[in-house]
């Protein structure tokens, strides 16, 4: 359902992590009406720059309300984001793998923790940023993986046995980086706010050799912009 | 994938909460040749006793590993097992409503975090105690939940992406309550040992009188058994 100004602004689920893409799917959620509720995993990333990124962004884009959960991802092990496990430098997914920054079952995890909120707040949109196009070869990125979590969505909550839906709206899926940046620029937004980096320094800046940086600088790039992170 | 005592046990995740359920569910499991890897839950219910007999039904199965797991979704509200919202007495789904003490998307951030574990494990199995016949209405609970989740947790997964599939197995999902108790009883499980009422005493003794009380009750009674919990 897309809310018009013309009516009382529906609420939205909005997964935000503090990163590019899931600021500018935020932004134009918001754009098309909804009043965002903005939900943040801590799930053991191995930086807390993410976080604060999220604070920021989330206070940026004037959301309703922004929860923190800390959810123990790291408990199971096996993801260089969460672990001792080195991220690997360059673009990851040239033959086809998953990279070890593949967090095992993440978004399922986090669609799930959006979908809890979504259902108290009478809610049938959840918003992601994911994205399938430039992105390091996640399964959980795929269009039909997203396709699958609405259909288990709608059949897993009240919606589902009162005969509504829910909708999960990934607006960035099939979008370039470079689109990506374009459109929240022409939205107005301040990436300086954002954090991409898989392996920060310890103050926080970009590695600038991880798949996310690489994507990050090749999407603007294209968009013949300039990373206010990397300025100098 | 079923395991037999020919092979090297192959892994399967179990969800365990301490009930009368998923111990049955969990112990078929074992039966069947798996080495079992329970996950506990602490969502925020209001007492600890499911939590302790979760240990205990743990111990007793002889699983490989235990974890526990915090995971705030009482944040939401909105359930009378998180909240100080009264549980209700007596069977709730006479009229087709989903009661109180539903916990908005409870099963669906279970599962996935089970299959977070799994992917981890390597393991293609995960064991979900949920039943749709004599249960209290809850959306999460149905077939076709259980089917279209087994769907989204194939594609969710490096094993999707290698052409391989996951199985959400819910060996109790179309049996009685009474059927349930017969089955673990004939694999000599001890019933003394869990924990299935929504509203126990301080002491952790059952009401007697909520749903799951009740759905208890009559499943001893109809399979012509003695509850050891309520045993004088």
């Amino acid at each position: 359902m897309k809310a018009t100004a013309s009516q009382s602004k529906s609420p939205a689920v909005v997964l935000l992590s503090g990163g590019l893409d899931s600021y500018t799917a935020a932004a134009i959620a918001k754009s098309d009406g909804y009043a965002l509720y903005a939900l943040t995993i801590q799930y053991g990333q191995r930086h807390v720059h993410e976080i604060k990124a999220a604070r920021a962004v989330a206070k940026a884009l004037g959301v309703v309300r922004h929860l923190e959960l800390e959810i123990p991802l790291a408990i199971f092990g096996n993801s260089s984001l969460t672990t001792d496990i080195p991220v690997p430098k360059g673009r990851t997914i040239t033959h086809g793998n998953i990279p070890s920054t593949y967090v095992p079952a993440r978004n399922t995890v986090f669609l799930s923790l959006a979908l809890a909120w979504a259902e108290v707040l009478s809610s049938s949109d959840i918003v992601i940023g994911v994205n399938a196009l430039d992105y390091s070869g996640y399964p959980d990125c795929r269009p039909d993986y997203i396709k699958a979590f609405q259909h288990l969505a709608t059949l897993a909550t009240r919606a589902g046995v009162e005969g509504a839906g829910m909708s999960i709206q990934a607006p960035l899926l099939l979008l370039s980086k470079a689109d990506i940046v374009k459109r929240g620029l022409e939205l107005g937004l301040d990436y300086s706010l954002t954090h991409s980096c898989y392996d920060p320094t310890p103050t926080g800046l970009p590695c600038g050799q991880c798949d996310s940086c690489v994507l990050r600088a090749e999407g603007f790039s294209q968009a013949g912009e300039t990373d206010p992170l990397t300025k100098n």
